[in-house]
């Protein structure tokens, strides 16, 4: 008899001991695209009472919804088949793993009994050969295992322990057959984190971090630039604790976006070095006579290019498990750690003043009859956030439009900066409803990231959730024309009407799609989005082809190939020629 | 001076070179989607007089496009950027791989002068390395380089000789600023392809060959299956030859379908083992005395799930490059070299009767009220046909239901059975369609499979191409349902109203789409469609959610997942439990 899950008798296998193990560690939804070699495996997941299924459209899409999903929950899962699946996903695990997202990957393989007789099965390359696509894994996951009987509950609990506390990627290949083995259930949860910080080593970096901070003497001479690995490593409450004890004027990078409150006192806004920062956000980061870097990494886009100016000797940088006073480093020494350390000596500087930080108000005099433009359409959209939201903007306009503006607090603001793969954030916007539900949704794509990725709407519109959807028409791949070939064709592409898309989606009467091209038009749908804050709004934002934001025309100028010369000086090996 | 190519008096460079030899190997025709890092490089394919480029929504999508072009052309090229546009395209590389489709995948790559800084750019995994996605095509392409100065020119024209003899994909990774350098127009074109066939080994084949056929004794007695490999390896010509000297009774593998006329005397169906075969087709391959394999790749699906039955003793077997008569192997011996071997041997053989291999008439007597069946969908589809269609069946109910009905002389058949990755087909219209300019494309493809891809009808529609699309709409991933899970909600898509598509996409007054759920108005849509043969068609079919055609049962019946004793037995390394 084949045992079925959802059998009462049903033996426990490792496949239940899989999606129990997800469970332990919050995660109550799987994401992906059936197959054959899967579909058993999906039994075990449709019938555990804690996890839910959500099929995609495609394994690209179910990989950035996964991702989505795992920046707001801090562990997420995705299941492809084997070759065909796994393949058209590699691309967003990619991105996880740049951008630091514990996402593991689960793959259903052939079974063992059938790769054993090395025959050319679809979904192969037709050699008799099965470890080909498990290779293109290698440098994205921190993690991997192709499971076999006997060690199959061991390797799980190894991956996902690895993903777990790297924050990076894994890889599971299941065969059909072992995931129906018979095994035990776990007597014990996975092993706790371990803080593998070193006491002397801790007291060694506060002794130097506090000479650096009596050096600076008063909170007002300390500043703290926030990055992203505070949040992937879970020292937010050690962040704020800090923060607090000065208090200390702080700024995140564009990556760090929406880490801290940014309607506090002492928020000084978003640094990203000469291209990125207001000239008082970048005065507060570079003059501070002490600067904490906290979970900083400075990308060529998320530093205006490589324009930060540091000067190491006055900063104390902190990275997931290490540490650094001027040229100094410390480690084994956790974020955490390092950041509870520091509070203590903030506290006991002399009290300074906060920097006056506020925001000029946002030029909001456009006629309701103006032509809509990207400043006026994301300081509209900024102005129409409220509370609860979650925000995807994509990388491109949307991102650089959004990035300079205070969110309200209780936005979630997401952005893929480093990967930088265009139409991530629609799928992605179905992985953070799914993670946060009851929050809105709101997406920020230009029209060609959208068409990447469009058909995962179709999912967002089956699962009902409440989203507001910003597709920026502007005829092309405008950041494209802005870095080069601002007239080539292989900058256009295909016009769409995007208020067809609830149609062909079955959206139902719970959508609603509108084409706005003036200032009123557009402050018209966002009003009327709020006032249905549970439905689904997509906004077609027609913008002139050749307009960037501020930041963005900044970025792009820099961004043109050097001349030719300078690749002959970068390669040192001998000519052929 | 930066250089462009565009001036009248640009510098000659390293993109020139490239482009001029991909004219030169037949490809007029560049898919892909632009990134910073490929910008440059496009502005090469652009300038050039015979090479066009196209930009498609999706790098997947491209990558299935230059595979439908190739198919058709021989030689594809596609070009994306580093990392996230490169990695969404290896599924549809691993597919030309497995399916031997010659694709080049261009890549553009950060300037080798900003490598060598080992910074953290947008589109690596932020560690300042460049080799991670290279290393992910290392299994599915034949030849790759990482282009440099002095060697660049070389390392191009080796990649795309092994590409075009090898008949598999190649990878070639550009740096921006490589790509610009200046180098002497090739004074010579590519070395011509070397046959490799060896005289002495091809004489004592034929010996050989001659004994078992004069075995067999007259031309009845003999009978040739033809796979896909000898329209990959461009012996069909030679294969004609064979055919017409006897002339013998033949059949082709579904994999190899159109590659002979199936209206021509002789033709005696597809054969796939027990699972997807005639009784008649089945004795004519089965019980010949000499049975010659040209070029036949027995899968899993196209096989019946290697239900074939060939006695080795009775069979002249035939590949790309070696040739078994019995179990004697020769090598190397060509493919095309072999065949006209064969000729003058079956030429001699005394002439025997063909069999009737007349097919029965269809039932087409469904009155146009009744419902529209999966056997009616491709009974009528099939008689819809018209000489110079070239029609492509997704992998599913498309290419099963399509498989066992003749086609008419003059139509290309494009599938997809062993890399088996659905929604490829509907990329693949617009790469055959722009390979085939004039000739209307038939997409065949069920609604799960169509929202996989569906943005690149979005560029179907903007090339103007003329097209008939059937999408099967039967509610979800009905081969799955079939195979396991008939029920569960992984087997469910999200209900589309693809009558709206059109609208989206800006198909404009060329494009009608129409829902049928009868024969009769499924019979009115193709009219429609056949009296604007220039057109954009699109007929949602609506068919009964479990209903499946006759082959795909047999076949998914078989496709369960093995007791999980047998994973036990087939791993045989110690348990660690």
């Amino acid at each position: 008899m084949i045992p079925t899950a959802n059998a009462a008798s049903a033996p426990y296998t490792v496949g239940d001991h899989l999606v129990d193990r997800l469970a332990e560690l919050g995660v109550d939804r799987v994401f992906g695209v059936p197959g054959d070699y899967s579909l058993r495996l999906l039994d075990h997941v449709v019938a555990h009472p804690q996890v839910r299924w959500t099929g995609c459209a495609t394994e690209l899409g179910a990989g950035y919804a996964a991702d989505g999903y795992g920046r707001l929950r801090g562990m997420a899962a995705l299941c492809t088949t084997f070759g065909v699946g796994e393949l058209s996903a590699v691309n967003a695990v990619a991105g996880s793993y740049a951008e630091h997202v514990p996402v593991v990957h689960v793959v259903g393989a052939p079974a063992l009994a059938r790769q054993a007789e090395h025959r050319p099965l679809h979904h192969t390359l037709g050699d008799g050969a099965f470890g080909h696509f498990t290779a293109a894994h290698a440098d994205i996951t921190c993690a991997r295992a192709v499971l076999g009987p006997g060690t199959a509950v061991a390797e799980i609990d190894r991956v996902l322990t690895e993903v777990r506390d790297r924050r990076l990627p894994g890889y599971l290949l299941v065969p059909a057959d072992v995931a129906e083995l018979s095994v035990e259930p776990a007597a014990h949860p996975l092993p706790p984190p371990c803080d593998s910080t070193d006491p002397e080593v801790l007291d060694a970096f506060a002794a130097a971090a506090g000479r650096l901070l009596e050096d600076a003497g008063s909170t007002d001479r300390v500043a703290v630039l926030a990055g992203l690995l505070v949040h992937r490593f879970g020292a937010a409450d050690a962040l704020a604790g800090l923060l607090a004890a000065g208090p200390v004027p702080h700024a995140t990078t564009p990556w760090a976006k929406s880490l801290l409150d940014e309607t506090a006192p002492g928020f000084c806004g978003t640094y990203a070095g000469a291209a990125g920062s207001t000239e008082r956000t970048r005065a507060v980061v570079e003059d501070a006579a002490a600067l904490v870097l906290a979970g900083v990494q400075f990308t060529d886009l998320n530093s205006g290019l490589f324009t930060q100016r540091i000067t190491r000797a006055r900063t104390i940088e902190l990275g997931p498990r290490s540490a650094g006073v001027g040229s100094a480093v410390f480690a084994p020494l956790e974020l955490s750690a390092a950041l509870a350390a520091l509070q203590p000596l903030v506290a006991s500087l002399r009290p300074g003043p906060l920097p006056d930080t506020a925001e000029p108000d946002d030029q909001d005099d456009d006629p309701d009859d103006a032509p809509l433009t990207q400043a006026a359409l994301w300081r509209e959209t900024s102005a129409a956030l409220r509370a609860g939201d979650v925000v995807l903007a994509d990388q491109g306009t949307s991102f650089y439009g959004m990035a300079p503006h205070r969110l309200p607090a209780g936005v979630t603001f997401v952005g893929q900066p480093l990967w930088a793969s265009i139409g991530y954030t629609l799928p992605a916007l179905l992985g953070a409803g799914t993670a946060a539900p009851g929050r809105r949704g709101v997406l920020l794509i230009g029209d060609g990231a959208a068409q990447m990725t469009v058909q995962e709407l179709g999912t967002v519109l089956r699962e009902r959730l409440p989203a507001l959807v910003v597709v920026v028409d502007n005829d092309g791949y405008t950041v494209e024309r802005a870095i080069h070939g601002a007239d080539q064709p292989y900058n256009d592409i295909p016009r769409w009407d995007w208020t067809a898309l609830p149609a062909l989606f079955g959206g139902g009467t719970r959508a609603r799609a509108v084409r706005v091209s003036t200032v009123g038009a557009l402050r018209r749908a966002h009003a009327d989005a709020a006032a249905d804050p549970g439905g689904f709004t997509l906004v077609q934002a027609v913008v002139p082809r050749d307009d960037v934001p501020d930041l963005l025309a900044t970025l792009t100028r820099a961004l043109g190939v050097p001349a030719p010369e300078s690749a002959r000086a970068a390669d040192r090996r001998p000519s052929g020629r």
